[in-house]
This record gives structure tokens, sequence and C-alpha cells, in this order.
């Protein structure tokens, strides 16, 4: 086999073992949940349909990062990590779609859309928002603890004081951090100092995205495989900047993408108010009239094209969609330039820099 | 020592132990997040909060479950176990709290609450409401994580395959599909048959309350201690229909409770539009008028005190106050007859005895 076709086979694999891995975990769970009520089964439905799809980007980066760390390609304890990774995901995008008020997931309806439609459909009394509010948080804490139990599986490697569960902990709460200070930016950054914003939209992007997306799957990976301290190091010098620049180009495509390739309305981002470093760099390079505008018009739920077509403007005249951009190459030239430091064998560091090239050139 | 001193020394230093286990955690806890931000000190300090007060029934059931077991007095993994429990129980109240609606919480602002008034205070944008509910939502969210962070703290005794670790497992998934049956009966409850509303009642609470409050925590303590199969099936038919009982008694004082004594507004349980094993009798007991003006007025926010009035009344004219407190009798009845059945010493036998007392005659 040629190396590049290895590479594409391993992961074949890796992504197909995950998904039975997950069909596996989540069929038990339905016997149990089934002997409860036959009435729970739409939220064993939702989290199904919701580790069905993605990218598998964390899964893949925690693969990378045990190969790399010489994990042997067929093994069951990667595939649970990669299991558990992604039931974490789903438990993040279905609260974050409440916390967002996003409506759509992956092209079809979010959790809490999901329910609200149910109780529509059956004719169910008092507020279907509200019940499907109440469904998905639900939905989330169970498929949060499901998360944890797929990781538990994993057994001794990720026992009680072990590098792998130190990882895991620190990753989600500090996900669950980042998060906040996203929506603490999106009410208190109109009365914060412009000229930290850039500052603090940056150190939202490091917690909420960059190490829960990228450093963490991958130094989980490593440390599954008993990865020296030096090895986590490295990992994490090429894994935060890729991450940051990935949350980046996410922040971009949020105003500038094509809702047709995004599978998002244009200008979502701006209705809910995110206040990102492209944001930031606007608040403070455009004219202060215009910066008065965004941030007035930031987090209105029914902002027209009209108005998202005035932000993009001004957001490209003062120069922030170009700021942002560099900082994005910036960021992608430190990842690339730590990748080529790894100590690692060719395949997975292959396999690193197509997943890196990914990251950063995406549309969507 | 006496054994009545004897015993409430053991149980007044476990409280304090875990009091003292749960301070050492959030501590470990609010450095790595101060390393974060100091914007999310709030957070940290409603999970303190939270678990500052409270009962701690589950606590003291799974102590002594774990004593019964033959498990000693003075030993990390129990206090370790009631950390996690108590963290677990504050994540859930943070949640329940949010689909509730409750204002209130031990006599202060409930969670969400807390970061609506933290929002108004500080003149923040957007919406204060929805703020104080995406921040509660992560707060729960964190705080689940803690819980397990916690049990696994244990170590081999709550190891991956062990009992403790399965009974864990099926607590966390377990509450949460009974609070979902719970919200669910809330919205269809009024296009159900309602023969079967006393039987879907009785689900509920047996899910979300009696096997959570009361069967699993007792059957935890249990299992760290290794406590043999035949045990645990016998704490099951004392704790069971104890944890019936005990919910039983709190429908009851949500609709006829002193407010002054249960720190709840009176009716609160009825504006929520819980469908209780109280109200299942009385929508089949009462004359069908009567029965359909209870189905009108469940749920209704603004229930005025004459109309709470008008349905305390109906329940107790039906009869379905004194079947609910019949149904107490008897499960009461089963508990008590099941505990002079358990094979235990005399301290956690009278331990358990009055814990049980405690649950099924309070008035708060």
């Amino acid at each position: 086999m040629t190396p590049v076709s290895q590479l594409h086979t391993e992961q074949v694999e890796f992504i197909s073992g995950v998904a039975g891995k997950l069909n596996e975990f989540l069929a038990v769970q339905q016997d149990m949940m089934a002997t409860i009520s036959p009435d729970v089964a739409p939220l064993m439905g939702s989290i199904s349909n919701l580790v069905t799809g993605g990218k598998r980007l964390r899964a893949l980066m925690c693969y990378w990062g045990w190969r790399g760390a010489g994990g042997p390609a067929a093994d069951a304890d990667i595939l649970t990590a990669g299991c558990a990774l992604e039931l974490f995901q789903a438990a993040a995008l279905i609260h974050d779609d409440i916390i967002d008020r996003s409506d759509t997931r992956r092209g079809g309806p979010s959790v809490h859309r999901r329910f609200s439609q149910l109780h529509e459909a059956n004719g169910w009394a008092l507020d279907n928002e509200r019940f499907g509010h109440a469904a998905a948080i639900l939905t989330g804490d169970l498929c949060l603890s499901f998360s944890e139990e797929s990781f538990t599986e994993i057994g001794p490697r990720a026992a009680a004081g072990s590098e792998a569960r130190r990882i895991f902990n620190l990753m989600r709460a500090e996900v669950m951090a980042g998060q906040y200070l996203d929506i603490l930016e999106e009410v208190a950054g109109p009365v914060r100092d412009r000229a930290g914003s850039v500052e603090r939209a940056t150190s939202i992007i490091r917690y909420k995205s960059a190490k829960y997306s990228t450093e963490h799957p991958l130094a989980l990976g490593g440390a599954l495989a008993g990865a020296s301290e030096d090895l986590l190091k490295a990992y994490s010098a090429f894994s935060l900047p890729l991450g940051e620049a990935f949350q980046l180009r996410d922040d971009v495509l949020g105003v500038f993408g094509d809702p047709e390739t995004t599978g998002k309305p244009a200008g979502d981002d701006l209705r809910e108010g995110k206040r990102t470093v492209l944001v930031g760099f606007a608040i403070n390079l455009a004219p202060t009239d215009q910066a008065t505008y965004l941030d007035e018009m930031l987090g209105k739920p029914n902002l027209g094209e009209d108005e998202v077509s005035t932000i993009r403007n001004i957001m490209v005249d003062c120069g922030a969609l170009d700021a942002t951009e560099a900082l994005i190459d910036d960021l992608s030239d430190k990842a690339f330039a730590a990748l080529e430091q790894l100590p690692l064998e060719e395949l997975p560091l292959t396999a690193l820099r197509q997943l890196a090239e990914a990251a950063v050139s995406r549309a969507a």
C-alpha cells in the first residue's frame, strides 16, 4: 500500500469503527431507556441523529494524536475515546443551539426545534417553544452523561489520576467557561472598553473552540498512548494556533460565507450578537459612527439582508476582514511550522497536515 | 457512647466531612477557572452557593448504605461519593429551575435569576432573562461534569465495570428520563386518557424522584462497600417505596403546604402544571366539570389565590387528597416493613429508620 492509500484506509476504518462503537453504545442505552417508557424514545432519537453526521474533527485529532505517540491502528480504546468525544460534541451542540436560539443544525431542525415540532404535531397543551427548550436541556444532559460513561469504559488508561482523564476534565470545564465568556461578551461587550475587544474575543475562541476542538483531542489521543510531556507540548504548539485559525475561519464564514455551502443563513452570527475577533477589529478600526452602528445592530434577531450587507461593507472598508485574514495566515503559519517540528512518523504527520489544511482553508 | 449519640456524632462528622470535601474540590476547580478569566467567577459562586445548603438526603442514604454493608465510619471514598452526589443534585436543581421557571431556590434567587440580576445590575445589553437561562444551562453543565469528575476520584471502587459505576450511570439516565416524562405529562396529559393519569404520574415519581433520591444513593453506598446482590435487593425493597412516599408528600406540600415552612409560594406546582399523582386522582375522582376545570387551570403561570383555593377544595371534596394520603401510608408501611427485614447492625438500621421517618412526615 502507498502511504497515501494507507492513510486513507486507516482513517476510513477509524471513522467507521467510531460509528460502529457509537451505534453499539447507544443500542445498549436504548434498551435501558425502553424499560422506563416508550415515551423517552425521542431523546435517544435526537442523540442518535446528531452523532450520525459531522466532520469528526475531534475524533480524528484524537486518533492521530494516538498514532503519533505510537498507539496501534486497530485498538478498542481509541475507538471508545472517539465515541466519547463525539457524544460530548453532540451534548455541547444541543445546549449551544438552545443558547444561540439556532433552529437548524446540519440542514435539519435543531434538537429543541424537533421537540417543539413534536409538541405541535401532537396538539399538546401549553407552550411548544418552552417544551422544546426543556426537553433539549434534558437531552443534552443525558448525552453529557453518556459521553462520560463512554469515556470511563476505556478503563485503566483513562482511570482516576491518569493524564487522559485530566485532559478530558480540563477540556469539559474550559469549553463551558469559554461558552460563558462568549455569551457574556454578547451582553457586556457593548459597555466594555472597545480597545480590549480583540483580546477578549481571542480569549473566547481559545477556550470555547481551539483548546476544545484541536488541542485537547490531540493531547488526549497522545496521552492515551502514553505520550511524553515533551510530545504533548509539541502537539500543543501545533494544535492551539491551528484551532484558533479554524475558529477565525468559522467567524469569517459566519458573516461572509455562502449560505448554500455553510448550511446556515447568512448573517446569523450577527443576529446572535457574537462578538468575534472580526467584530472586535471592526469596532476598533471603523469610524466611530460605524462602530456605534455595529454595536446597535449586533444581537438584533430580525436583522435584514440590507443591514447585514451594510455591516459586511463596514468590515471590508475599515480593514477588519483583512486584519482577520492576516491573523488566520499568521496562526496557520505558526501551526504548520510547529507541525514540521513534530517528532512523528510520516503517516501521522501527513494525516495531521491534511487535517490542518482542511481546517483553515474550508468554505463550510 | 450511647447508640443514639454515636449515630448523631457519626452523621455530623460525615456531613461536615462531605462539606469539607466539597470545599476542597471546588477550591481546586476555582483555581483552574481563575486562570481562564476572572469573569467566570459567578459560575463557581453559583455552584458553591448551591452545595452549601440542602437536606443532604442523598449523601446520607449513601453513607448508611455503605455503613450497613460494612464500610468503615471514617473513609475518604464515601466522603467523595457524598460530594459527587451533592454536585449532581446541584446540577439537576440548576437545570430543573430553568425548566420549571422557578425564580427561587432555598429562599434565595435560583441560578438563572442570579445571572439575570447580574445582567440588570451591570446595565448589560440585550435580554437579561435570556442571558440568565443561557448562563444557567452552562453552569449546570459545568456542575454535572464536576459531579462525574468527583465520582471518578473515588478510584478503583468506582472504576469502569464496577457495580458502583453501573448504579451511578443508571441513576443519571433514569432521573433525566423521569424529568422528561414529567414535562411531557404537563403538555400531553390533558390530551391523554384520564384513566391512565395516576399510573403515568406514579411512573414519573419513580424515575424522577424515588430511584434518584433514595434507591440509587443507598445502593451506591452499599455497592462501594461491596454489598452482596441480596443486600442490594433488600435495600431496594425499603428505599423504593420510601422514595415514592417521599415524593408524594412533596406533591401534597406543593399544593397544601404552608409557604412559610416550604419556602415556596403556595400553588406553584399547579402554576408549573405538574401532573402529580394527587392531580391524577383528582382528575379521575372529581365530577367531569371540575376535572375539566383542573385541566384548564394547570400550567397557568398567573393562577390566583382564589383559583388555587378552588383547586384545593376540589382535591379535598373528591377524595383525591385522602387517596394520596392513603397511598403515602401504604408505601410507608411497605418501606418500614422492609426496613425491619434488613440484615443490618443496630446503628445503620436506626439511622435509616430516622431518615425514613423524616422523609415521610416532614412539613417542608
